[in-house]
């Protein structure tokens, strides 16, 4: 099946709007996804956008709230500034609270204060609320629109129930079940219920033990962890005695992942962590968050620059020594960032943990051991052939054999060892491990050179 | 709430098996997940491994199953062994296929054999039919289990159908709609039944303008951009015709997220992708998924050598001039490889294009305009301070202004270039991005050198 041709719907909307055509307007988006709506929103200019949204929001204020909520922070701060208070408001109030705090969150102050103050109390006050827990916890991407059942309904009441207060509820396919105090004691999904007969008592048919949860205060790459292993599609979330507060859904898991997947990519190409799309980020505040790391491993790369004035009376005996430099370096950054990617990958999808490191070791140990002579041999057959001077092709060889070893075990192991001391592990990649890498291989090729060739 | 106490219940386990109390093993297990007993496996010798799973299969196959599906590939592998053909089969019969299909391709080719020899010739077809499908491809992740109502369906009379076939389904929530001749004409989910009418019929409610659906060639990737857009539960497969053949659902949707950044974490560290955890993989293996982009990068990196050699008086005239060399390397490669992963990454979760070049090359210029003049004013007070050679210290200062620069804008470009001709963007990270980086650094360094200082 095709996907949506935007750019011809876009056209279509853009006839309608123009006709005020509300019953074509109707028929074409009626059907129309949320996201794909969002995608059109986006695609118009702001003065037929404006128009657009509030004939989607006279259709349907649900939809318009979720047409919304996909929407780029741009985008959603010029809609708010074009829209009514009262316009707004609805709009606001319809939005899952999750949604409605995100929005908070992305942005500026001056229209917050207009959202805000155009929603209802009770939006306000559950806004807020989300608002309390510390960016990264379960709490911060929690909801708080749950079904709540009660353990004496049975399956039929369940469905009356789930009729009654389901439109504004993220998921209905997992429900949860609290005593009265509010304290979580089961769980059943609709799944589980469909396969049951009406008459079953949810008591009866919920799981309530080993009921898998997380605290509010709980980092929300926990959750995603518990998401992968259990194949849920909602976890519920805690307070410190037990009682239910919200619930994280496998959408929003699924975001995590991947801003947590991004976060790595960033840190470990010596990024600060970015949470903005690219394109719209300022230029200067782009520039702050590369500078940072690039200054801390310029002043630390001087210090091969020091091994290299230190031993200064070799090269200038052999000035041949030098055309090796690029190459011993780049071989060593490049072999010690094949181990650390493998270990900081390995520990973020929980494959390896702190106890394995002596594996690691000797895992790395020996692959080094195979790729280092590998390499060697291979350059200095190269060497030889381009040079033809048997020592220096010695050297360079034994050097680089001993560099991809130390690379590799020093690369295997920065991560696990950041990891146990409560760093970071993706802080310890290519970076770091090449500017350590570089001043232990100049050591060592120089090292080899005053034994070899005698200088 | 705690976490479950793996080791304790393991240890409770063992106790339960060695005295073969069959009610207390089922009161300790009954209520645990899936992915809780698999862990439990694991952590068992292989003797007692194979009673535990035994008894599992007693209390329900459909459970041991699903246990199965969660095992290591070391650990599958040691049970199949283990157990008895009728054994084997009843678990194989119980997997659902996509799990079934996903042995099949992780397991040795003896394994194989005496697995698809237990199933039933039923499992076998359907497991066949989905090994036909191309790897990475959306018909080799999906599974060919799901609901199918028809539109003349009423809600409970759909409810009453899932309840009779939704056991062996791995999703109830999402349903398809075909036509007498298989073709998908529309979709319902549990919640738009669950929030309508017992009365309405399927083919009122159903959603049948703009489905979203993928082919089965489709490459996964685009499965899981669907799934991050639409928030999907599962997403309907179709082959040409638009005949339904499957569905992929959110979980193996997550998973696949999951390997793909893997794979892009391997590439960009000049790995050749790998499939299996870190810690199963045999040294041999390891080293070959290795050495290979390394010889390519360590034969490109004595280009950079020549450069050297081709400038060698300059060397002898002003040997102070080595000792900037690492540092220049290493900060420009450091600075282009944060711009290709910043591109890298921006292509992955789909916010830059090809047809962005242009916007990202004006903003990697500004950006490496700031960068790049910083560090070069640091760096010339502290070689000034250090060396108290102002020419030398203007020299490199100069080189390192010249050498951000380029840097960032090849490693914003090299990505963006790779896509356009088709290639993947991820393999112009680090690695490359450093290696063509130093050539042109090392150029310049010796040009801007003989310039200032006159050699």
């Amino acid at each position: 099946m095709p996907d949506i041709n935007l750019e011809e719907i876009t056209e279509k909307i853009k006839n309608i709007l123009d006709t005020k055509n509300i019953r074509e307007f109707r028929a074409l988006t009626e059907d129309m996804n949320e996201a794909d709506l969002a995608d059109i929103t986006e695609a118009l200019e702001p003065e037929r956008r404006v128009i657009f949204f509030r004939a989607i929001s006279k259709l349907s204020k649900d939809t318009a709230a979720e047409v919304f909520a996909h929407l780029i922070p741009d985008t959603k701060e010029a809609l708010v500034s074009q829209l009514t208070a009262p316009e707004l408001g609805g709009i606001v109030d319809e939005l899952f609270l999750d949604d409605a705090a995100d929005l908070v969150e992305e942005l500026p102050a001056d229209v917050v204060k207009r959202i805000l103050e155009s929603a209802s109390p009770e939006t306000r006050q559950g806004i807020n609320q989300l608002l309390q827990y510390q960016e990264d916890s379960a709490g911060s991407i929690m909801t708080t629109e749950y079904i709540s059942l009660r353990p004496d309904m049975n399956v039929e009441e369940s469905f009356r129930h789930i009729r009654e207060v389901g439109t504004d509820k993220e998921t209905l396919y997992t429900c949860y079940v609290t005593d009265p105090k509010g304290i979580l004691i089961g769980v059943v999904t609709v799944r589980t219920m469909l396969l049951s007969q009406y008459a079953d008592k949810i008591g009866d048919i919920m799981t309530d033990s080993n009921l898998i949860s997380v605290n509010t205060n709980d980092d929300r790459e926990k959750v995603t962890e518990l998401f992968q292993k259990y194949d849920f599609i909602a976890i519920p979330v805690v307070d410190k005695e037990n009682h239910l507060v919200g619930i994280v859904t496998v959408d929003d898991a699924m975001e995590v992942l991947e801003e947590e997947s991004t976060e790595d990519f960033h840190k470990m190409a010596a990024i600060l962590p970015i949470d903005e799309p690219y394109l719209s980020m300022g230029v200067l505040e782009l520039a702050k968050k590369r500078i940072i790391w690039l200054m801390v491993l310029m002043i630390s790369a001087t210090l091969s620059g020091q091994i290299i004035t230190h031993y200064q009376s070799v090269f200038a005996a052999l000035p041949a020594l030098i055309a090796s430099i690029p190459m011993l370096m780049d071989t060593g950054g490049n072999a010690g960032s094949q181990s650390s990617t493998l270990v900081i990958r390995g520990i973020a999808v929980g494959e390896l943990k702190i106890f394995d490191a002596l594996k690691v070791l000797f895992k790395e140990l020996r692959v080094s051991l195979i790729v280092g002579g590998g390499l060697a041999v291979v350059n200095f057959f190269y060497k030889y052939a381009m040079s033809g001077d048997l020592l220096l092709s010695v050297t360079v060889g034994i050097s680089l054999f001993a560099t991809v070893i130390f690379a590799q075990t020093i690369g295997g192991m920065l991560p696990l060892l950041a990891k146990a001391i409560g760093f970071d592990p993706a802080l310890m990649a290519a970076p770091i491990v090449t500017t350590i890498v570089d001043a232990g291989s100049l050591t060592m090729y120089f090292a080899v050179a005053s034994k070899v060739m005698n200088v």
